[in-house]
């Protein structure tokens, strides 16, 4: 997505070749014109897939999923972050790790609120490693919820994560793919619109 | 505001006389119809007051911002919550609790988006007690940011959050206020639309 592409040229702070600070329109402050592009595009590439409901997890994801979920027009739920590894009975679970904040999480989303029923379009800012990624296919897998596609905003094409995932024969649509980055040289995406 | 009035008390659960959870629709779910009617009544309540930034925090304020904020045509940004009590000096921070995560936690805003230009809306999931509202006011305060007003989805009108910040003079706007609750009795809400 070149207007995507182009904002991260702009305004993405690259700091040696593997962090990619997006801060001023994407995960601290939110440029919303920007978003809802975003929002258009993931419902241009998903729409004939029968969605009915989008997940996301919290914090960073919940405002790209809404924007889009709008253009579904269906609801959004955003899986949590927790620090306790007892979550009960009535809640999906899956052990995870942020890079990030280097610390291990568990993600949980109420039973309430996935189902057999549910055509499920996982939407996230970032894909590296994948680890976020693989955590919400546990917990779509233990609800039995179908899983109809992947939609990140940007994709570390240098982590193997989207890799792994696209031979899994998941489909996965990136808005921006960073094939290199460099704080001297900038950024290369893969097959960058021109 | 009717609607979600309406919402509350069809899909809301009332738990005891003090919890109100909400995950059906806005906190863990979110409807995002809902939702864009809200941000049209923020829009509705606070268009002629100059605002050029919406603050929230992180999570569940974010998605109702994001929607505002796309007809205030201005940017999101999002405090967030770090349990590190060492933020460094490039960010504001305030201290916080949580009642319903039980914990302390640190609020910050990296100082680059905010500024003594900024006139800001914050727009929030919850009042209650206000912690969360203070900790804002707070960093407003170190930022040298104005404060134009603060819109709220569900005020418990029986704590005193809403209360304090209406005697200070800031206009605070709740689309909907509890004004006492119980599981048998339900819901009553203040001045509430017939």
């Amino acid at each position: 997505m070149k207007l995507l592409e182009e904002k991260i040229r702009q305004e993405g702070q690259v700091i040696g070749t593997d962090i990619l600070k997006v801060d001023m329109f994407l995960n601290h402050q939110i440029d919303v014109n920007l978003l809802d592009e975003m929002g258009k595009e993931f419902y241009r590439l998903f729409k004939d897939k029968g969605i009915n409901k989008i997940l996301t997890v919290e914090s960073s994801g919940i405002a790209i999923a809404v924007m889009a979920a709008k253009y579904f027009n269906v609801p959004v739920v955003f899986a949590k972050k927790s620090s306790h590894k007892n979550v009960g009975n009535e809640l999906y679970s899956a052990h995870s790790h942020s890079f990030t904040h280097g610390k291990d999480y568990e993600m949980i989303v109420s039973k309430k609120y996935l189902s057999p029923d549910d055509n499920i379009l996982f939407i996230d800012d970032f894909l590296a490693g994948g680890n976020a990624a693989f955590s919400v296919l546990d917990i779509l897998k233990q609800s039995g919820a179908n899983l109809v596609g992947i939609g990140i905003a940007i994709e570390k094409g240098f982590q193997d994560g989207g890799k792994k995932i696209r031979e899994m024969g998941i489909e996965l649509q990136s808005l921006a793919i960073v094939e290199e980055m460099d704080e001297v040289e900038g950024i290369n995406f893969r097959n960058a619109e021109c």
